[in-house]
Formats: C-alpha cells, sequence, structure tokens
C-alpha cells in the first residue's frame, strides 16, 4: 500500500511539511519557504543545491554519482534537484544551498558583524553604582556614564516622557543593575536583569490579499517564527482600486479600513509571540513591504491620489514612524519601517524584492519580475534600474477563473498530459479547483500536446489532431453554450474545467506582464537573450514549471532553463532583511531612488506588443 | 488734588502700567517686566539708561544736563534712573537701554539673522506644479524638490503619519500652491495660503507658586503677549517637598498633580491666543524652565528621588518632546523644549537665568543669586560655573511670615523710615500685607534708625536709643506674649506688625543665602570685593534696594552699588530665548554641563558661615 502522505522535516529551523509521495525535494522546501539555490536551473549540473537525508535517503541517481563524493552518499547527501520524496525524511538545507543570500541565509549574511548594532537596537546588562551626594549625578546621565564605560565612546541619550516616567523607580527597584535598550540616542527602556538576549522585530509582508509575518530575532537574525492570515480589507474590496474608492471616501473610512488591518495585524502578532515563548514588549522594531496602496492604509495615508490618473503616491521614501499608533501591542517605544516606493503600482514589495534578491550586485541584465494581479517588472542593467507595473489581472492568483482557486489544500497545481492528464494536487487531496501554477501548468501541456492553438481556442473534435489518445481527446468537450472547455477532473457535477474565458483570462495576464518586459528591455537596447538572470518572484513562484512558463510566454523562449530562477516571496524576505539590519535599510531607500519609474502606457510600442504577447508561442525552436 | 494713580505707557511694545505718582521710572518699568539698564547703580552717572518722554517729560535734573545734549532734552529724552513719574507718560524705552540682552532685547538681538532658522521653524511658500504622468514623484518628494530649488540646497523630508494623512488631498484642495511648515528634517503642516508669518512659540516658567507664559513671534523673535496664573498644583503641597511626597505615592497621583498642571497651561495657551488673536495650531513651539521639581512633575517623572538623600533628578540634560500629550491645545507637532537642570535643586529656571544674562560672557568674576523658598547661586569664575541651592524658606516670598503676602496689589513693598515710618504700596492702595522686598527694607531701615539690634532683637522701650523720633517710638511695642513687634500700619485690628519671629525668619533666609555666597567664594579662592558683577533674581527682584539687602546682609557689603543689577525674572527671559533659537537651546546644555553642582552641606565651613550670615551687619563703615 503506498503512503498518501509524506512528512518531511528540514533542519535547521525544524520546519514540518507533508506532500504527496513522489514530490520533488525542492518543491517540498518551497513549502517551508525554503528556495534551494538551483543555478543550473535543476538540471543536475551544477551541483549546488547539496541537502542531507538523516533517514530514507533515496538512491542516489546519476547526478548524485557524478557530483558527489562516495563518501558523502553514503552519510546520505543528494543533490536537491534531482531528490523526490517517497517516505518520510528529515533533511538538512545548508544554508550555503539556499538561494543567493536570501531567505534563511539573508538573516545570517552578516555573521561575524555585531547584530545588535545593525539592528539599530542595542540592549546593555549595566551595572551603575548607586548615587550618593558626592556622585549625585542625575538617573539618564548615570545610565550614559555606564555605557559610555563600556563602548569608550561619549554618549548622550534622549529619552521618551513614557520611559523617565519611572526610571528613578525602576532603576532604584533593582538596585541600578538591569538591562537598558537603545535605539540610535534613544533610551527606550530600562528593565531588572539581563535581558540582552531578549530583543525582536517584525517583518510583515502586507498583500492585498494576504498577509505574512515573520518572528525575527534581533540579536542573531534569526527567524522565530511565520504566521500567515488573509488581509481583512478584501471586505472593502478584492482588488486595490476598490479599497482606494473607499478609503477615500472620508476619515472615517480611512480609519475604519486601517484599523481592520491594524486588528488583524495585533492578532498576528500576538499568535508569533505565544508560539515562540517570548513577550511583545521585547519586540523593538517593525518592517513592512506591501505595494503603494496597502502601505497607504498601512499608515493611515489617504489613497485617493493612487485612485486617478497620474497614480501618484503620497511618499515615496520609506517611513520610520512609532508604531505606538500602530497599536500592536508591542513595546511603546518600538520603530516601524514601511518600504519606499517607486511609484503608484511600484511599491515597497517590488523594492524590498531588490533588496532580497540583491539584483544590483549580480551579473547584469538581470530581470525581475513579481508575478500577482499587478505585476511588477524590474530590469537592472548597467548600474540603471527600471521598474514597471503593468495590470496582469488576478488569473494567477486564481481569481476571475472559471475554477480558480488561491493556492492551498485541494488545489491543482501541476499538470502533466501525456497519454492523459495527470493533476498534482496540495495536500494530496480531492482537487477543489485550479490555482495559478496549475493554470499556467494547464496551459503550456495544452498547448505542448496540440489541445490549444497559439491563438489561444481551445480546440475540439476535428480541429484536434487525429493521433491524440482518445482519453485527451474526450476532456475536450463543448459547454453549454457550446463553448469550448477541457475537463481536468470529473467530479460528479460539472467537473473542475479550463474554459475558453479562462483561457483568453490568461492571454490577457502573459500579454501584459511579456508587454511590459518587452518595453523595458527595448528601452535599455537589450533583447530577451541578453539577460543573464531573469528571477519569478510571487507566492506561486517555485512551483511554476520553466519549460510551460515559457509555453505560453510568460517567459521569453530565448532564456535558457538555468537563467530562471523561482525565489519566491522576496518582498518579505526584503522585510525580513530590513528589521535586522539598518545598512539593508538604507539600501532599499537607495535603490527605490535609483530606480527610474517607467510608465508603459506612455511607451508608444506599449499597445502593439501587449496585442503581439497574447499570442502563445508554443513550443519554440531551438 | 493730586493724582492718585499714574498710567504709564511705555513703547514699543505699548505696555501699560498704573503706579502711583513719584514712582522711579525704573520701578514702574520693571513693573511691565523691563529692566532699564544701570551700570552705574543709577547713580545718575553713566548716562546708559536714556528714555525718552513723547509728552510731559519731567523737569530735567542736574545729571541730564550733565550727560545728555540739550537737542536730545528738548526731545524729551531723560536718564531713566533720575526720572520720577509725577503725571501720565508716554515714553520710549531704546532697546539699548535695556539691560545687557534679555528680556525686550534677548529676543532682537539676533537681528539680522534669519530667525526662521534660528526657531528650527521653518515656513515657505510654494507652488508646486501638479503630478502629470511624466512628472509623478511622489507628493512629499515633490514638496521637497520645491523645497529645494528655494534653498539650493538638497531636501530629504520625513512626516508624521497625521501629517502624510490627508497631505495629498490638501495640496490637491489648493492646487498644490500653499505653505509648508518644517523642523529640521520633518515636515510638520502644509497649509493652504501664504501664512509663512504665522509661526508661534510659547516660553514659560513653571514656578512653584506662580506660572507665567509668554506668546512669542518665531519669525520677528517679538514677544506677542504675557500672561500669569498660581501654579494649581498648590492644592497638593506649597513646596516642592509635599509635591514630591504626593506625586510619589503612585501612578495615579503623578497623573493627577500633572494633569492639574497641564489643564492650567491649557487655558493660559488658550488666553495667550485669544489676546493675541492668533490660531493655536499656529504654534509650532515651545520652552519651559522651571526648577527640577517643577520640571519632572511637568514631563510626568516620578520625582521620587528628589525627595530623598542624595536629591537626584532623573533627567539632567535638556529634553526634546512632542507637545502632543502635553495637551496643551497648539499644533500636534509642535515641540517642547525642558530646560536642562544642574542637580536636584538646582533647576532648569537657574540654568535659564544662566543663559538670559549671559554670564559666562561677563568680565568676571560674576555672581548670579535668585531669590526664592530656595535660593540659587552661581558662581563664574576663569571659565568655571558653580552652582548652588540653599533653603532659603518662604519668607522672601512672604510666606512663614505674621503678616507676609505675595507682591501683589496691597503689598507694602517698600519701606522708608525717617522721622516716621512711610510706605509704599503695590496698586497705591490700602495696605494687606507685606511682600518679600518690603520686608528686606524694613528690616535694612529699623537697623539703620537703631530699632533693629545686629542680633535680630526688636528693641523696644530703653533699648531705644533716647533721640529716637516718637512716632517711631511708639510703633515698636510687645504682643500679649510680651514678644517685641514693630507696627506698620495701624488698621484697628491688629495692624500689620513686623513680628520678631518675622525677623528670626528673615535672619534664617539671609544666613542660607550668605552662607551659601561664602561657600562658593571660598571654593574658587575670592572674596566679595573681587567680584566684578552681582546679578539678583527673582520675581521681586527689581524692587528690593540695595543699602537695604546689604544693611540686612543678603548681599555683601564690599560691594559697591553699581555692580550690584536686579536682573528680574531671567528664567523666562532664558525661556523666551530658548523657543526662538535653537543656538541658545544649545547654550543652555552648554551652560549645564558646564555647572559644577556645590552640595553645600559637604562642605566643612558652612554650617559656621551659616551661623555667621544670621548676624545682619547693618551700616558698614566705608
Amino acid at each position: 500500500m503506498s503512503k498518501q502522505e509524506i512528512i518531511l522535516r528540514i533542519e535547521p529551523g525544524g520546519h514540518v511539511v507533508r506532500v504527496r509521495p513522489g514530490m520533488r525535494l525542492l518543491e517540498a522546501a518551497a513549502r517551508a519557504g525554503l528556495i534551494v539555490d538551483t543555478p543550473c536551473g535543476g538540471a543536475g549540473t551544477c551541483g549546488k543545491c547539496r541537502v542531507r537525508f538523516f533517514e530514507n535517503a533515496p538512491e542516489p541517481g546519476e547526478a548524485d554519482l557524478r557530483l558527489l563524493d562516495p563518501s558523502d552518499i553514503g552519510s546520505g547527501w543528494r543533490l536537491g534537484c534531482q531528490a523526490r520524496l517517497e517516505e518520510d525524511a528529515v533533511i538538512e538545507i545548508p544554508q550555503a544551498s539556499v538561494f543567493g543570500g536570501y531567505h534563511q541565509i539573508q538573516t545570517t549574511s552578516t555573521a561575524g558583524n555585531n547584530r545588535r548594532a545593525e539592528a539599530d537596537i542595542r540592549k546593555q546588562f549595566l551595572t551603575l553604582p548607586p548615587p550618593t551626594l558626592t556622585d549625585d549625578l542625575p538617573d539618564l546621565m548615570r545610565v550614559e556614564r555606564a555605557l559610555a564605560a563600556e563602548t569608550a565612546e561619549p554618549v548622550v541619550l534622549e529619552a521618551p516622557a513614557g520611559v523617565l516616567q519611572f526610571l528613578g523607580k525602576h532603576l532604584r527597584g533593582c538596585a541600578f543593575s538591569g538591562t537598558v535598550t537603545v535605539r540610535g540616542t534613544s533610551l527606550l527602556d530600562f528593565e531588572p536583569g539581563n535581558t540582552v538576549e531578549d530583543a525582536y522585530g517584525l517583518a510583515f509582508d502586507i498583500g492585498t490579499t494576504t498577509l505574512v509575518g515573520v518572528l525575527m530575532h534581533l540579536v542573531s537574525g534569526a527567524e522565530m517564527g511565520v504566521v500567515s492570515d488573509m488581509n481583512p480589507q478584501t471586505v472593502f474590496g478584492d482588488d486595490v482600486v476598490s479599497r482606494i474608492a473607499f478609503a477615500s471616501r472620508g476619515a472615517a473610512e480611512l480609519s475604519n479600513i486601517r484599523a481592520c488591518l491594524l486588528g488583524r495585524l495585533r492578532v498576528m502578532v500576538r499568535q508569533l509571540c505565544e508560539e515562540a515563548g517570548i513577550s511583545t514588549q521585547h519586540i523593538y522594531a517593525a518592517a513592512f513591504a506591501g505595494n503603494t496602496t496597502m502601505q497607504h492604509l498601512l499608515v493611515g495615508c489617504d489613497p485617493a491620489s493612487l485612485g486617478m490618473m497620474p497614480f501618484v503616491p503620497v511618499f515615496g521614501r520609506g517611513l520610520t514612524l512609532p508604531t505606538e499608533e500602530f497599536n500592536l501591542g508591542i513595546h511603546p517605544h518600538a520603530q516601524a519601517r514601511v518600504f519606499p516606493v517607486i511609484g503608484g503600482f511600484v511599491g515597497g514589495d517590488t523594492v524590498a524584492g531588490m533588496l532580497a534578491t540583491e539584483v544590483c550586485s549580480m551579473e547584469g541584465p538581470v530581470l525581475l519580475v513579481d508575478i500577482g494581479t499587478n505585476g511588477e517588472i524590474v530590469l537592472v542593467h548597467d548600474g540603471r534600474i527600471r521598474a514597471a507595473s503593468t495590470a496582469a489581472g488576478p488569473a494567477f492568483e486564481g481569481a476571475r477563473i472559471s475554477c480558480g482557486m488561491r493556492a492551498a489544500e485541494g488545489a491543482i497545481e501541476k499538470v502533466w498530459i501525456d497519454a492523459d492528464v495527470e493533476l498534482g494536487v496540495i495536500g494530496n487531496v480531492t482537487p477543489r479547483g485550479l490555482c495559478g501554477s496549475g493554470l499556467i501548468d494547464v496551459c503550456g501541456q495544452l498547448l505542448k500536446a496540440g489541445m490549444l492553438a497559439p491563438d489561444g481556442r481551445l480546440l475540439t473534435d476535428d480541429a484536434l489532431d487525429a493521433g491524440l489518445p482518445p482519453p485527451l481527446r474526450r476532456r475536450m468537450r463543448l459547454d453549454r453554450e457550446g463553448k469550448p472547455e477541457c475537463v481536468l477532473y470529473e467530479n460528479g457535477g460539472r467537473g473542475i474545467c479550463l474554459t475558453q474565458q479562462d483561457v483568453r483570462e490568461v492571454q490577457l495576464g502573459v500579454g501584459a506582464i511579456r508587454a511590459g518586459i518587452s518595453i523595458l528591455l527595448k528601452q535599455e537596447g537589450l533583447v530577451p537573450a541578453d539577460l543573464a538572470h531573469v528571477l519569478i518572484a510571487g507566492g506561486f513562484g517555485s512551483f511554476i514549471r520553466r519549460d510551460n512558463a515559457q509555453r505560453i510566454g510568460l517567459i521569453p523562449h530565448e532564456v535558457p532553463h538555468e537563467k530562471i530562477r523561482f525565489v519566491g516571496n522576496v518582498a518579505l524576505s526584503g522585510a525580513k532583511w530590513a528589521v535586522i539590519s539598518g545598512d539593508a535599510w538604507r539600501e532599499a531607500e537607495h535603490l527605490a531612488r535609483l530606480a527610474d519609474h517607467v510608465e508603459l502606457s506612455q511607451d508608444p510600442d506599449f499597445a502593439l506588443e501587449f496585442a503581439m504577447a497574447m499570442r502563445f508561442p508554443g513550443d519554440m525552436p531551438d
């Protein structure tokens, strides 16, 4: 009896994921938010994706034997890109195998530096001499003197009234021995005992639909926990346009839509702290990355100007704000960083992604594409950054698709077509719908099988090749209105189908993104083959198959697989980096200001490029 | 029929004071808060105190004729120190005649500088180009760009969330033309229209008993209005000790005693704004000077450590705080400066006084004495500052004196003794009691007349000189308990008397202050005759007569009159300066940190000096 579900535990970190048997290890790791680096595109030729099985290691394959030492193979080392999971396993993914400096590695890439200074938060355990008549220095200056003695540098502190209030009492309550928390020149707290290790920060990706929060240890840079939830603002509309419309109605509506977001964030913070067993009062910092509208709503800024031409944000630079009025229940003098934005639809999430992927440090030209309702496209070339957004529509998030759903349990996320259609379903359960990566897969596979024409028509009956296996032929049918559809899963009812309209939505999404890519490349005088790296970001990014994405034209076919990397939720990675590092935060501002905001609709070629990109390329000649 | 009251109007400023006929002009001007400079001690020899009468100029005296041009005399110019008021008058006191750089002159001594920059608040009228698709800079960066164009320097602004909230709406509501208010790199406001002249600040002297507030125009540095009121915290005790005791009981009491102060300040602010006809929202800055305890209570800081040995303040350096939680009803992003303190009983009022009098710029050694319940003494010599406090008791504020009262209408403030006792009463009304300056006067005059012995005994009957005029002799009587007293005013009841106990209180007060002066001089290796300047500050400072102050020993008799200056409420002057000038504020911190806090009780000679100073010197030989 074959197993229905495999339990994989990943160290370090102890992440546990449940996957279906036969899933590639890379994909299972991505479920845990760990993007294993595959410079060769998963071809098993570079040897960079080494992982170690502590039990149930699969049989070594040809690539393992070629690239790994026999003794390492004996110790359970395998190439992550080749391994498939057939049994429960405990594995280790070394930091070196995680993609170029972010996700887990991001938080530890500054090892050896003083992380406390990096995080702009310093905690120091001090034992002060109690005051006497001959040493009657005021309390706050007494703290300064002791800190200066530790650092051998002069220290001048200021303190909010709330800290001054009972500073004298607290100092005397613990005989002038305890831990100070300092940010820059501000004294944030004095606590009894030695709590220097208790310093945490929050990183949030504020998506239009999904909120993801991570608890970070500011001292070590380690990740302490992750939580995600729906953005409750969806009750005011699914997309940014309807949220802008609601929030712009008046001060009450703005306050209302903001409060519902902040309330949910507060719950997420409490959950993170409870699960990690830490005090909310030891959270001193937070970083927020989101699209321009989400960030405006987060800080309570009327987004009306984002809802009308020329779509101008109120703030461009990153904001450093006291978190007090965010009411997150964390330390009263904690500080929030809200990412800089580039334009009305190229927001802090894009900047955070640029930060996390270090696009400017890579050999160029580099293309970074974040696929979502709003597709953001960044092209880095010769020290210049061009950034644009394009209305890809919600198809790749599963919306406006007849059987669409988000990438949750029951979603068809992979499709293979050979003699018949084979489905990969999240959670290995009965399929409930089709998510973004499944949509790309099915379109790509249908094109390959000749069941979908390059112009987007689903083919039926006589239009199908005579040699098409009957099981496949049977799946192509006409609906009640006589429009073609492809049945992916029969469930007694209407089944899970890809309709002609669904394909049109995909064409629109692909067209928007590809037109954006083309315009940016053209403005730089480049062609797709010039690209050294193509980074695909997005919540589903790690599950798309390169072949199928190229078949539908989402990624130019001229780009070899080894140059394409799926980089996952880089907005979150950037936020994590920004909360633990002041340098990273300043780098984000630098990147945002360096970027030229390209208004695609202003380019005379955009409409033509859009129309051309609506046609699926299918399989291109080599 | 002689006039009962004279109305004097003083320009520039239009101050109106009502005084009794015959009052010296210097004293009348002091009532308006204007301390006319008299380097020669009012002897009519230096010619520095020139004032101009626009009407009813008094007959020129011998000193006028000697020191002033005949044409100037014809135009109404007179020496301020010689003139007495016998008729209603309108006069001008030129800035050059006001004491060395403070009071009115303080606010204008930086003429020619950019006051807006001085005050750290900058308002600028801007007309921005509205955004277009090709110029889609975010709103805040659009403001930066326009400001940078004005200053030809790069500008990077941050903005509180409250400013960002409707910045976009406000900009669009006035077609991108209006006035920005900036402090440092913070954008505080955007308003339609040109309001660059509407920038105000508040200066407050937070006394234990009295609150005085001044509204300042940040652009010109001009004073726009003054208001004073009782400190309502007196319900929790008259002195700092009882307030500390109350506030230290718990968070509720601390909040309570603070709130009652802040509530009164809010009323005073509203009154200032109504009288000046300005909007509270145009107040962007405030400066507060008070003793250490008052400043702790102002910011809501538990003062417990000030109530027990070794009397250590919680904060020493000056505080820069958002005024938002002070709830003064002024601009939400206004900033408050709370003066640095030197020690538990040498507070921000002393530092403000040092700032206002520029003690460190004067030829030294300089002694600054602020006479109050707590006497503060500052000695500046060879670049060093020694500062001490001494418990002078409330006698000089009219408290703990049998017929004592504050310097208000009906208070005897001056006493002359010749053939009989002659009284000067504030408001020229029936006397109601004796205020501090009257107390000093009466003791000095009684000593001179031989009615008070140097050891502090009030003399009666046979102990009095046989030649004493009978009206004076009759005033020295025994009370019901057989203790001597001096009747100053008969009113059918017990009369207004100076009792033996009152004299003892004066002796204690004088002893404390003189002992402090002696210790500081000794520590610097100086004697009184070495002093180049003695500055006497305090609410009544301008009304004490030098002769009498020296007779009772409050001021060393070795100091010639011309070296003694009465400088009035210098704490308020310092606060005024600090609110309009960032440089002044930094200078205050510098002065406070330069000062050595001398704990008088730790000096082995203090007790002896105190005992010696209890004996009145009376008239000393030349």
